[in-house]
């Protein structure tokens, strides 16, 4: 497939995990999640997509800073509003696809907006329903018109999941979604076959069947992931948000028989090796029941090198904090020309705002050696280092241990 | 002036302190102000209105809580986006009228939003801007597209209020609006002579004033209100916010040589008897320099009696606390037999929702008299009164003082 403006392919920009408002104090970090989101948005546009599929965790507190709250809104009604004609055609019930929503229809639907890029989303942990209202942060941009949101379950122990379903020319897509649930409660759920995915009744096998979920997929104890085998099986492909490390590439799963994305989260919240692989959002095009995802690299992530070192294997002797002290210096000040070589050269091709990097050094220092202030030995990278109060983390080795979903 | 579809007459709804998501959380009087603001949205819709004007405390407080936004913005958008044209044109410059707003507009004017009804707000003393960003949640309506909020003054030292110059047929109008300011400071301000409001160049004798403003108008103390005579003397009409007690007739100042019209809230957020005097909205209507304004009763406000007993006149030794009880527990019974006759008499006329009554006795008891517990007393009025743990309040009666403004 070809990236035309063919009027049977259905293009949609894949992206999960922005963030939004992740350290919005930080003085040198604060903007890092909104530019990313704003660089989504012009690659939504520029790609003249029919759909933003957002994966959960748009943002990171469940009750994001007013400032955020209202940096997102001014970029969704900058990029997202406007003229250009959307060609997707809705032929679910939508009272059903969107039980809360007061005003019957998808955004883009609703005769008083001008809606060009409408964007559909599911919560994640980070920003699911909570106390006030049962409503979430996701709640105050739909009633904007701002987006469409779906996927909520309101009986965990009892879920149905209902398609949306989208035709545009001779493709139809019934698109899924389940906003995160806690994975303990939904596994149980799914042990006692009490996940339902609903199917069109006329020719279900004419739909191309997307599935988006929030959870662990990394067996992080028993129970605590959603094993790929308990999906529906019809699904073509299933985006996999949560999981931060970026593996967008579409892999084949015998377990499912579908292919899964992982797109990883657009910013890193925590700095373990995972988030320091390149970040991508995704161009998928489908035709029929066929698809294709076009990997897009994004150029405003602040660049992140995770490194590691022994100290036995240093030769250095334990009593030496100078010395442990200056061998990590060199490390740092090594990992940071390396990292100050890749921005020239990157800054020579495509135009990257000039970011400080984010360094982590991972010192595992069993054998004797005394871990020391960390905050002290980051002040020598204030101004050349994003993160100077924790670029060292001192640890000893144990047992392996997975890393957390975020 | 009769109340036609005149292309020549500029029809404006004022209200002021609605106090959204006041006592948000009260199982009795927690959608009160939500459902009077609806009321007023079908005002504005039912009078054709070409703008809904509000005072300032839109919201009760700094930070409504996400239900009372969700729904607030919901009744904004069900009422005031729509197809019907908006008539009044804007000619002055919008970037110096609302220098915060990135899409360079009002809101009926993006092309991307259907307005029907436009709101303009200023913000009050309960929604002024604060630490986050320097945003108010008046800023999230406004980038959602469902309000217009003027009249924030950046320099507090140095105050240049700009007129929106609006036009309708042959009538011009300049709207002038100051959100609220500390009294103290805004009266220095004034005093150093650094509030300064502009003026039309061209033919100004042609415009219609119109000055809202949220600030004390009582005084509270020296320096802690707003003199009327502080004002330009080129109003026609000023629509005073803040203070909750309904004077809406517009009363001519001969200080300021111009009307005063001050609405009121139209919740009750405190139980003084100013808050029980019956609460309107107003149908303004300018037709070139002269104008007209109809008060409108709410109907939806919760009934609230206000009553006031001296202890020492009823006869009662001062020790007998069961005997001072039932005298105070006669005179409530009384008040809400009333209330109660009141609202079938209502009831029997226009669709009043059956809401229980708001009751507030004040019990003067010096003379040896001991107040008792009140919300105790109170348990036998619950299910008969929306305020049972507060409907009486013990006070010794000493000097004058004026209520506080809200
Ligand atoms: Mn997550
Ligand atoms: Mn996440
Ligand atoms: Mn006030
Ligand atoms: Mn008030």
């Amino acid at each position: 497939m070809e990236d035309t403006e063919d009027l049977n392919i259905i293009k949609i920009l894949i992206a999960t995990d922005t963030h939004l408002g992740y350290m919005d104090k930080d003085p040198v970090r604060g903007n890092d999640s909104l530019n990313t989101f704003e660089e989504i948005l012009s690659i939504a546009v520029e790609k003249k997509v029919d759909m933003l599929l957002l994966g959960g965790d748009l943002f990171h507190d469940n009750k994001p800073s007013r400032w955020t709250l209202y940096k997102t809104m001014e970029l969704m009604r900058e990029y997202c509003l406007g003229e250009r004609p959307c060609f997707l055609e809705i032929l679910s019930d939508q009272s059903v696809n969107f039980p809360s929503n007061r005003f019957g229809c998808v955004n883009y639907e609703d005769a008083n907006y001008n809606v060009s890029i409408p964007v559909f989303v599911i919560h994640g942990n980070h920003d699911d329903p909570s106390g006030d209202g049962n409503l979430c942060a996701l709640d105050i941009l739909s009633v904007a018109g701002l987006l469409n949101y779906f996927g909520r379950a309101d009986d965990i122990e009892n879920i149905k999941v209902t398609p949306i379903l989208l035709e545009k020319g001779t493709t139809r897509l019934a698109l899924y979604g389940l906003g995160n649930v806690r994975d303990e409660r939904l596994y149980r759920t799914f042990l006692n076959q009490k996940v339902q995915f609903l199917r069109p009744v006329e020719s279900p096998d004419d739909w191309f069947n997307l599935f988006v979920i929030h959870q662990n997929r990394v067996n992080r104890g028993p129970k605590n992931y959603i094993p790929e085998s308990f999906l529906a099986n019809f699904f073509h492909l299933v985006v996999w948000g949560h999981e931060h490390d970026c593996f967008i590439e579409p892999e084949f799963r015998e377990a499912g028989n579908f292919y899964i994305s992982q797109p990883g989260s657009t910013i890193a919240t925590s700095l373990t090796e995972g988030e320091a692989l390149p970040k991508h959002v995704g161009l998928l095009q489908i035709r029929g029941v066929e698809f294709n995802l076009k990997k897009i690299l994004l150029k405003t992530v602040r660049p992140f090198f995770a490194a590691e070192v022994s100290l036995s294997d240093s030769g250095i002797d334990p009593h030496s904090t100078d010395e442990v002290r200056n061998f990590l210096f060199k490390e740092v000040s090594s990992i940071l020309s390396e990292a100050t070589e890749a921005r020239g050269l990157e800054e020579a091709g495509v135009k990257i705002r000039p970011l400080l990097p984010l360094i982590r050094l991972k010192v595992e220092y069993s054998g004797g050696y005394t871990p020391f202030n960390i905050a002290r030995f980051g002040q020598h990278f204030n101004d050349k280092v994003a993160n100077p109060n924790d670029i060292l983390l001192f640890y000893k080795r144990r047992g392996f241990c997975d890393p957390q979903g975020g």
